[in-house]
């Protein structure tokens, strides 16, 4: 391993599985996986950055849909701008248990919200949103809520010929304004639920409709199989709607929110998912224990 | 450039064309592109492979139909299994200007055909097709028909760092299944029109359905936008159904079948594609003029 490639990682038997699975995957023998075949995996809110007390694309979402209930009050009424009105938190938090007409009167609203705009449009917004708006508890930018032992995962299994996707229920094009910067990961290999898109008059245009469900639960492995045609040698995420991609990986790593002091202390949302991890022996990451440093950047180098 | 990088491409305006564009992207000053930004696209079928008389996977498809008019020979009175059992070479030739209904019973057609196989099974089939059945007049096998001048471009571009994408009408898990050896490029560059699979007991499956439209006119940078999150600065083509592709890109690459003694010699179906190229000034690759060596691989360094 290259010197203080996994810096932010305690040693430890989760820092050891990971670079022994990476080093034996790159190494002539058995459990050596060829180039092509190398693929990554790794979910985003909750995995590569905070996902309390919602995951940070609702912030900027709903910023947008309060201003469509003001303009017009009677969507008040309806999903899921009642669940915004209320402060439901529960609503959104567990979206992926709500029933399937629920669930797309969630992404036909998110879709409508932008549509007829362009991609320069949407990115300036999402742009503007980064530079500008703070955690509500913790008083920083968003994209200071990135997980820097992540950070140099990505790197480290870039360095060693893995190419790395996120594949997120979150918005793609809201990802992929921050994804090369930020992760160091083209717009291409970031995968998650998508608006569709037209082209007409030279440009790409919004339609307002969606392309493909969910990228959430199965989704996750159909949309990766879609966009790479594989599935992931090595996946990492969080929460009950990873246990799919995390099945369908020979490495499978679970992010346990476990630290109070410096991110947060909670297990709601990923039941299944420990459980999995217990039944078939993940390598779970005890955010406490495993990471000396939480948040922040990598270096060059 | 790498010595010899373009063997097989004739000194002259076209080679030049594409040398000059390239060389300006990788350097310093006007007309520099970002490395982000290097997305090159190309179709396939007539611009990487001859497409005569019909595009190779037709043949594949065509073997699985016939045994399925032979089993349910009701099929033979319906669209596409009627054009197949007439030899109605037009009708699968000029898909794209059939009808919305008629395109969309061709598309159905393929995807049940294969509903409820794994990629292994489906692999596994274009994998013996590929390497038994020969063409019907060059009596070579298809992946003999690869123009290696393309190659060379693809390998030069890869080097310039480029992201080499293909984006073809054809079916985007049978390109899958030859794409790294014969184009080197990994499965997740290829764009196509695709099957959809479900995620079930730990395997993908075909569900009988189709993943978005058919990859061809506005579809291509469509399809492009959605995995990429870019239009290509690079694109090149053969056809009508590639314009607004090519369109969407800064340099557009036309190829011209216009050597009839090496390949064939036809215009069908790429007149509106030829105009084009005359208003916009795109790069049209003479066959005959600019290509020494028409087909076959290129060799390693």
């Amino acid at each position: 391993m290259a010197h203080n490639a996994l810096a932010s990682w305690t040693d430890g038997p989760t820092k050891q599985a990971l670079v022994d699975f990476i080093t034996t995957a790159v190494s002539p023998g058995p459990g050596f996986i060829p180039v092509a075949d190398r693929i990554a995996a790794f979910d985003n809110d909750g995995t590569l950055w905070s996902e309390q007390p919602l995951p940070p694309q609702f912030d900027f979402v709903f910023r947008r849909w309060s201003m469509e209930v003001e303009a017009d009050p009677a969507l008040a009424g309806r999903q899921p701008y009642k669940a915004l009105i209320e402060h439901d938190r529960d609503f959104f938090a567990g979206l992926e248990t709500q029933d399937p007409a629920t669930v797309q009167a969630v992404l036909d609203a998110f879709s409508r919200t932008w549509a007829g705009s362009t991609p320069e449009e949407f990115d300036a917004e999402v742009t503007r949103w980064l530079e500008t708006v703070r955690h509500p508890t913790l008083n920083v930018r968003y994209l200071g809520l990135v997980y820097r032992p992540m950070l140099e995962l990505i790197k480290y299994l870039q360095a060693n010929e893995f190419r790395v996707f996120v594949c997120s229920g979150g918005g793609r094009d809201f990802m992929r304004v921050f994804a090369e910067e930020t992760w160091g990961i083209h717009k291409e290999n970031v995968i998650g639920t998508a608006a569709d898109f037209r082209y007409s008059d030279g440009r790409m245009v919004r339609s307002g409709g969606s392309l493909g469900g969910l990228d959430i639960g199965p989704g996750k492995p159909e949309h990766l199989f879609a966009q790479t045609g594989r599935l992931p040698v090595l996946a990492g995420g969080n929460a009950d709607v990873d246990v799919e991609m995390l099945e369908s990986a020979q490495f499978a790593l679970l992010v346990n929110h476990d630290d109070g002091a410096r991110e947060f202390e909670y297990t709601a949302g990923s039941g299944r998912a420990i459980e999995r991890a217990v039944e078939l022996g993940w390598t779970v990451v005890s955010i406490k224990n495993d990471w000396n440093t939480v948040f922040g950047p990598v270096g060059p180098g």
